[in-house]
């Protein structure tokens, strides 16, 4: 009954107003597996590092009860490395650096041990690499929630189509849900995304929240408004793996429980921009993210005679 | 124990992507005025048009119970005029012509049966009328709430932080927020702003909701994801005067209320901006009110456990 995650594990170089790191570890799965740990005990992830990739950051993986059989490791390559610089509002980025590296043949290998996967996060790569997961596993996850970004649509819209239409969440961002559905509207984007497959969609709109689609429902989602964006890398990935590891956590798939997920989700990101890298999702105590989930009940609750 | 609300009641011809109008009523009053006549019978408007304005608008203010005694009206003169043109966003527009006309010295007279103001909401005017009225009543308000805009900040700063200084609640848009505090975190904007005087600031994020600061606490407002933006123009003006309208109706002004009042003001700014100009909140039921209250509760609603 395990929680899979697909992704990169990666290094990234960051530049943002508040300073600038050398090599850290990132990547969609780090991002994803660390944040769906705190909800879920039995987190897999399966993705491709270079022999340059630090084992203190995989025992990392392993203390947060993340099993990392499914993380290939390349004897003689490099991992995949991306390099970025936040602009003043940190709503923008200039992509300096993009080695692809282990990633440019990926081959996502599932272990016979992760057949067991009832949960599974596909975090942004190729929508070949995604499809080839979801074929791999001899029977179909009960939830499949599945991250993808612009650049998919630019060069490889049919191929993300056809991924798209194998999955049961989508999440993007608003311009995104524009671009995929031709619609200005996220109200008509979102209707129109609907009848590409997913049950449920979600457009995450950084720090003005996020909404969920369901059938004719809309869920408003609050972003907990910061002091201070540190760095927003890995948000989104944190978003989708808080979200997926509490749909686990949860147990039923529906509508009321991703709500909550979206929440919580949220929390997590709300972290993250905290600080470099993962270095602020990687020690989280329990009783600080419950203490942040109250802040977002707080910031959006309101009572109507 | 009247509520009055001072601005603009005037014509404004609209061009958006979905068609164009002549000659149509608009103005901060007007929108204002017609949204809290929704939820306060007591309402009373202080304004000036020119001899060019049909009587019969002036019927429609009074069909809503909206007492007119402090509408000016000019012979000889003609009412102020605005014309804007909307872009495919709908979230920026050209202004095409501004004639002040009247509007050039106004002198914003409270006719004696005015002084029972217990509500009192200042539309966008310039900075100096604003206080004038602050000035004239005998009592202070037991609410103050003022709109404003960029364009005062750009030509009278210093005006507009004194009459910031009198005021309980302050509306602007986060674009305005980061052009009066200086800072570009919301939050740091709202902690400056709060320091100005109001002890209420309320951030208009348009599509994305609304976000009420007060003390070290903050509200997350959702905006109704709506299929069609039709127009824009007054939408700002609407959510105020659905605000103080709730804020009157409800009697005592504390945090609790205000965050029922701003989802009051966004459901009928939800509203305004699905007709030109003021078609939309002239004529609706107060079951539809309900119904739409009810959509917000829909919207931002969820359980954690």
């Amino acid at each position: 009954m395990s929680l899979l995650v697909i992704g990169t594990v990666a290094f990234d170089a960051i530049e943002t107003p508040f300073g600038k790191t050398d090599k850290i570890v990132g990547g969609a799965a780090t991002y994803a597996g660390l944040a769906a740990s705190y909800f879920y005990n039995d987190v897999k992830i399966v993705a491709v590092v270079g022999e340059d990739f630090p084992e203190e950051e995989i025992a990392d993986f392993n203390r947060h009860h993340i099993d990392t059989e499914g993380l290939q490791i390349k004897q003689g390559e490099k991992s995949f490395f991306w390099s970025g610089k936040y602009h003043n509002d940190m709503n923008s980025r200039d992509t300096l650096v993009t080695e692809l590296n282990v990633l440019a043949d990926f081959d996502p290998i599932i272990p016979d041990s992760y057949q067991d996967c009832e949960y599974l996060m596909l975090g942004n790569l190729t929508p070949q690499v995604q499809q080839t997961v979801i074929n791999r596993l001899k029977k179909r996850p009960k939830l499949i929630v599945m991250d993808t970004m612009n650049f998919w649509m630019d060069i490889a819209m049919d191929n993300l189509l056809q991924a798209i239409k194998m999955v049961d969440v989508l999440t993007i961002n608003d311009a995104e849900a524009r671009q995929l559905s031709g619609e200005y509207s996220l109200v008509k984007a979102a209707n129109k995304i609907l009848t590409m497959g997913p049950k449920y969609l979600i457009i995450k709109k950084g720090e003005h929240g996020a909404l969920l689609f369901h059938e004719k429902h809309i869920f408003s989602a609050p972003a907990l408004p910061l002091e201070e964006v540190f760095d927003p890398t890995g948000a989104g990935d944190t978003f989708a793996g808080g979200f997926i590891g509490y749909m686990a956590k949860a147990g039923e798939v529906n509508y009321e429980n991703m709500k909550s997920a979206i929440i919580y989700g949220s929390a997590l990101a709300s972290f993250c921009v905290e600080k470099f890298g993962t270095e602020k999702i990687k020690g989280l105590a329990a009783d600080e993210v419950k203490a942040r989930v109250q802040q977002f009940v707080s910031l959006s609750h309101f009572d109507i005679a």
